[in-house]
Parts: C-alpha cells; sequence; structure tokens
C-alpha cells in the first residue's frame, strides 16, 4: 500500500505535468498563431495562461504543504525543491507564450513584412527543447535533461541569425522597423523559453543526482555566452 | 542563548542580504559605466556575477541543508520558502545587469545616436525599486514590499515611452538601427530587472502574512499589461 506521503508526493508531480502541458500547448498556440496569421490561436494563449497561473500558486501551496506536515528528506526533499523551481520557471514560460502572442498579434495584422523564414525553424527548435525537458522531469531521464543542455547554443545561435538578418534588412526598409522590432522580440521570447528549459533540466539532474550542475553549464559555454549579448 | 536553528536561519538571511548588495551593485555598475561611457565600470559587472552565481549555489544548499536537518514549521517555512525564490530572481537579476554591461559596451564604443534622455530616469527608477524590495526583506516590512508592487507600472511606462522614442527617431535615421536597437534592448532588460523586484516584493508579502498576492496583482494590473507588449 502507498504510504499517505507518496501519495501527496505522486499528486503533486502529477499536478506539475498537467500544467506543463498547458504550457506547452501555450507555446504551441503562440508559435502556431503567428505562422498561421490566426489571431484565435493567439487568443487561446490567455485562457491558457490562467490556468498556469492558478496552478503555479496551487503547486507552491501542495509543496509548502508537503514539507510542513511530512518533513521529507533526501531524495524526496530533493524532488519536492526540483518542483517549487521548475514551478516558477514553467508560470514565466507562460508569460513569454502570452508575450509572443501578443507581439505576434502586432505582427500579423500589420502589412507583411518579408518571410519568416528562420523564426518557425527556431520554433520548432524551441518546442522540442520544451518537450524534451518535460519528457525527462516526467521520465525522471537524467540523459534527457543532459541533452537539453546542448541545445541551448542552438536555440541562441538561431536567436543571433534572426536579430542579424532583421537588422540587415531594416537597413533599407525603415518604415518596416515596427515590424522588425517585433519579430525580433519574438526571437527573444524564443529564446527566454529556451532559457526557462534549461533551468528545468537542470533541476531535474538536481533532483535525480544531487548534483547541481547550474554554473558549471554557465562556466563551459562562457564563450557562446559572450558573443551574444542581447 | 539563540538556538541552533535561529544562528542558522540568521546566517541564511544574512547570506542573501550579502548577494543582494552585489546584485544592486551590478546593476549600478552597468547603468552607471552606460551613462558615464565607462568600460572599466562595465567589466566591473562580471565579476560581481560570479559572486553572485556562487551565492546562488550556495544559498540553495543553505536552504536545502536547513529544510532538511531542522524541519522548519509555520513562518520560519515560509521565510526559507521565500528565500529559495528570492535567490532564484537575484540570480536572474544578476543575468540581467550583464545583459545591460554587454549591450552598454556596444552602445558606447558605436557613433553616439542621440541624448539617452529616459534612459538615466529608467536607471533610477529601477535602481530605486531594486532598493525598496531589498529593503523590505532586511526590515521584514510590508509595507515597503507593497510600495514596491505600485513602482511597476511607472518602469513598463517609462520603457513604452523609450520603445515609442526610439522608434521613432530610427525612421528617419535608418544607419542608427543597432544602436536604436541595443537601447530598447537595454530598457527591456531593465523592465525585467523591474519584475524581478516584485516577484522579492510578493515573496516578502508571503513569508510575512502568509498571502499569495501573485497573480492578483497580475489581476489588478492587466489593462496595463495588456498595453505593453514586449
Amino acid at each position: 500500500m502507498e504510504r499517505h506521503f507518496d501519495t501527496s508526493l505522486r499528486e503533486l508531480k502529477e499536478q506539475l505535468v498537467v500544467m506543463a502541458s498547458w504550457v506547452e500547448r501555450a507555446i504551441e498556440e503562440a508559435t502556431q498563431g503567428l505562422q498561421l496569421s490566426s489571431l484565435e490561436r493567439l487568443e487561446n494563449v490567455y485562457e491558457l495562461e490562467k490556468k498556469i497561473n492558478q496552478s503555479h500558486m496551487s503547486v507552491d501551496s501542495a509543496c509548502l504543504k508537503l514539507l510542513a506536515l511530512q518533513q521529507p528528506l533526501a531524495t524526496d526533499l530533493r524532488l519536492i525543491f526540483a518542483i517549487i523551481k521548475i514551478n516558477t520557471d514553467l508560470e514565466r514560460m507562460g508569460d513569454q507564450a502570452v508575450n509572443i502572442s501578443r507581439n505576434a498579434r502586432e505582427y500579423i495584422q500589420a502589412p507583411p513584412m518579408k518571410p519568416l523564414i528562420d523564426l518557425p525553424i527556431m520554433f520548432q527548435e524551441v518546442r522540442q527543447m520544451v518537450g524534451v525537458a518535460l519528457d525527462s522531469f516526467v521520465k525522471s531521464n537524467e540523459n534527457l535533461a543532459r541533452d537539453v543542455l546542448q541545445r541551448d547554443d542552438r536555440v541562441d545561435a538561431l536567436k543571433n541569425k534572426i536579430f542579424k538578418d532583421t537588422l540587415e534588412h531594416l537597413k533599407t526598409h525603415a518604415d518596416q522597423i515596427e515590424q522588425g522590432l517585433t519579430l525580433i522580440l519574438i526571437a527573444r521570447n524564443l529564446e527566454r523559453i529556451g532559457d526557462h528549459s534549461t533551468n528545468i533540466a537542470e533541476d531535474v539532474i538536481f533532483a535525480l543526482t544531487g548534483e547541481d550542475v547550474r554554473h558549471a553549464s554557465q562556466a563551459a559555454t562562457i564563450k557562446n555566452v559572450l558573443k551574444s549579448s542581447s
């Protein structure tokens, strides 16, 4: 028979997984809404964000209750600690989906600028990165989590390329400056979603192994970081 | 005589306060470096960020140890819970100071664009906001924390004004587009620092009162949020 504590912890994990599915959905709606110029899909993000925000508070409250009533130790404590952090990242990913949705709304209502050549590639990379990060949590799989850390450089490179190409384009199309800035901000929003996925992966590794890889991975990629300045 | 637990908790708070002073200093160096075109001051941010990152890990580790060994209850548990979250926000504020420093480096090495009219005002607003948020933690003062929540709209409005004015300027100065984008990104970095200050204030209120004001304040300012899309 499952102990009361195990039941509560399992329910907490399940709650986080449901919340994560809304976050994935919000990112999907925001990016698809832009690609398909669908205001309706962009609107869907707001309803999802409300649910994400409610979960954000109720996951924290469940974590606090578990810590207070059950006084977990070792592995269980590490898992709850990771969930507290993952919860924060998920909520901010929801905020970024809303930012994308708002920016996309402006973008698709103005005259088209130029084909969104690299943005759909970045959408795909970021959605995959989010998917693998969440999968690593659901499956308690360290390898998947480490895979996420490798993907961050690709996302950063795509963002830098979109910045550069858009700036180049605007030099000869100054009248499209609002549109160009909107694209750049969307690329920035996506990069932030990638960063949150990295945070989640780092927290999963910590929960599973007790190893804090956070600023180690930062030190290793410092050269890349120094190239990107936004 | 102070209990062992109280000593540990006091030391943890002190550690967070030292970390917070580095964060304030990093923001100061980044913004002053830009205003005074001082590469040296911009460089100082990197050393500070290293210290912030080390503290980030050691504060988390101390929180986990306290939770594991002391199994705190009620008020103490809420305080530790808040510290875990504030620690994350402080580290990200350090990241944003680094972003400002990098963007500022590009900005001051290129030909000057136009006077930074509103940016110094935004620097001041954000530095004050950070100061009041940290003060509310140090002094366990709910009123100060609530004051921070009021300041967020002003910072957002300043960011929107900088976006708008810069875009307007660029329409007739397309050759300055890189410089303009850099300014916009700095305004965005500052806005994010303001958001993290809001998070800290919300965590202080939770630690002191048990009230979770996070998405309540979001709901109240939803109208303003909807106007701003970046």
